[in-house]
């Protein structure tokens, strides 16, 4: 018999394995939260809350300052790969990486640190997985932002495989289309075909030069990608309308806006809407938590490439970077695991850091 | 109360709103093949045959050669057009033009004209519309074809607004693909991008230089061009696929299995699969039967542009053309009409063609 959360949050890796045992799909995360809520209830430094499946737990020390440690309970659907698994130092299963691992990280903290020398407030919320509607940290910064505008500095257990990952890339989506004008395809020449046309298009996406651009020693990479392609009427028409899917991932030092413009010029002469836009977020080292935290870790951070929820951070004006134990290589993977060592790693960095 | 086809069988204006005002949406025309062969078996020059909905009804007088006048039953789906209505000289509805004025040509000759000067097979088959393995023409020819094969000219009585449109183009399908490798789009530089990876196939169909070729005085232009494009997998994926479905209308100089190895060649470095293929016919003016059907009808020739059943009679020897007092631009539209003065003039021309 397996130990429950409860029995395991004195070691970060029984901890690991209990969480995943306990199933979270995105909406699915109430039997989660309510263990995860019972655990943190037993501590006695800590005032805990729960908002929906979100769990807010906070030490009140009257400390200078206070940091946020954040994780995500639910996963994505599970692939054949529940409940975990332990296999010469790794553990496999939904969830192990993304981002249980953290998540027990951020429990196990709380409970056994109880006089921190920061502040610190735990949240770990719902529904990260799935549309950003849902997402629960999204969620409580516009229902219940006093748990997050007192903190100075956030840490997401997001998987980092033990690195800082500083800031993230900010993401646009747009759809270009290419028009044209219908004709019979034995009479092509009465027409004009919106699928060749498009063939420019992807001409500037092949020539796109991306940036990359260096922000408190962090190089973020960007890129100008085609997601998806659709055009035709039928086998016999040409086609009028051809519409291309595209992604540009950049560089924080982008706003949303300026984003938008430059991939507007790039694709100038075709139409072009915006269909979803998220704020990249800059790495904010500088900040005195972050500096002490970085130092606890002991090793130079370096970009997050990809969108992660920092970025809802930096948008209340919070310095956020990402670590965690996890490899992102293997989130959403059938494959999915966890070093035990990058656990227990993990572990020691966040007590080292916080020990008072 | 309209006439019946009955009562309007000697007239072919009329004939044709009869033969509009029984609705058989191809797959439905059982009632019209049923009235059509009614009418035929009170002609006592005419042997009739029933093929499942294809009537077939043939003269025997001992003739030289044998000509086959054929049309098609069948309409593409009623599209608010039904029943018939005249307006100014035009008769409007679902298979004005496409075509029972030009089965409306045959029928009507078959019961008028006792002592054609070539004998005579007139057919009327159903599915035309619709996917090939349907065809009653098809049907016939692999089922009956001593119904075809005995006949020396055929003219298809498809619209072409009273011109002679001879011989067809071919008709090739084919679906290239272009492959790439599967990354997140935050990490676009780990992937390679098969959307992007297709503008070169869409740079060489924009750069395709059609040929137009001339046969018996008819110029074929053929056409290269993308139909359907798809490719993508998800917002944020780097797409590994993308498959550009392409249709070469060819003149019938070039066979198929020679279609097929042009448009390989076109698409070299891609891979390219046939998914569909009809041999285009060609015109075969030089028939004696095709001669004096062109000075019965005294304007010259042009090439159909577009593929007929005519290239069925080709695959079996017979030469064969297009002439029908349709306008083929307004074939499946909404607006449907044909012209009383083309249905007249049209019926003129068999009379003196094939007067004894």
């Amino acid at each position: 018999m397996p130990p429950t959360i409860a029995e395991a949050v004195h070691d970060p890796v029984e901890l690991t394995r209990a969480l995943v045992d306990v199933e979270s799909v995105s909406g699915n995360e109430a039997g989660l939260a309510d263990r995860v809520e019972a655990v943190l209830r037993t501590a006695a430094h800590l005032r805990v809350d729960r908002i929906g499946n979100t769990v807010v737990a906070r030490t009140d020390l009257g400390r200078e300052q206070r940091i946020v440690l954040a994780g995500h309970l639910d996963t994505v659907p599970i692939a054949g790969n529940f409940p975990s698994r332990t296999d010469d130092g790794l553990i496999y299963g939904c969830g192990t990486s993304d981002m249980k691992s953290g998540v027990a990280l951020a429990l196990h903290l709380a409970v056994v640190e109880s006089r921190p020398r920061h502040d610190v407030t735990y949240l770990f919320y719902d529904c990260e997985e799935v549309e950003s509607e849902r997402n629960g940290l999204r969620r409580l910064g516009v229902e219940s932002p006093r748990h997050l505008t007192d903190a100075a500095f956030a840490v997401l257990l997001e998987p980092t495989h033990g690195l800082v990952e500083a800031g993230c890339q900010g993401t646009l989506r747009v759809m270009v289309e290419s028009t044209g004008r219908r004709a019979h395809s034995a009479r092509s020449w009465l027409g004009a075909n919106a699928i060749h046309a498009a063939g420019e298009v992807l001409r500037r996406l092949q020539e796109y030069q991306a940036r990359t651009v260096t922000i408190d020693g962090c190089a973020f990479r960007e890129g100008l990608n085609a997601v998806r392609i659709a055009g035709g009427v039928a086998g016999n028409v040409i086609p009028d309308e051809c519409r291309i899917e595209v992604n540009f991932r950049f560089a924080p030092d982008r706003s949303e806006t300026a984003a938008a413009a430059h991939v507007r010029e790039i694709f100038h002469g075709y139409g072009v809407e915006v269909t979803d836009s998220a704020a990249g977020a800059l790495p904010g080292l500088d900040a005195p938590a972050a500096k002490d935290f970085l130092a606890a870790v002991g090793e130079a951070p370096r970009a997050k490439l990809g969108w992660t929820d920092v970025s809802r951070f930096a948008a209340l004006g919070i310095p956020a970077l990402n670590y965690g134990p996890g490899d992102p290589n293997l989130a959403h993977t059938r494959e999915e695991h966890v070093e035990v060592a990058k656990i227990q790693a993990g572990a020691a960095v966040l007590r080292r850091w916080l020990a008072g």
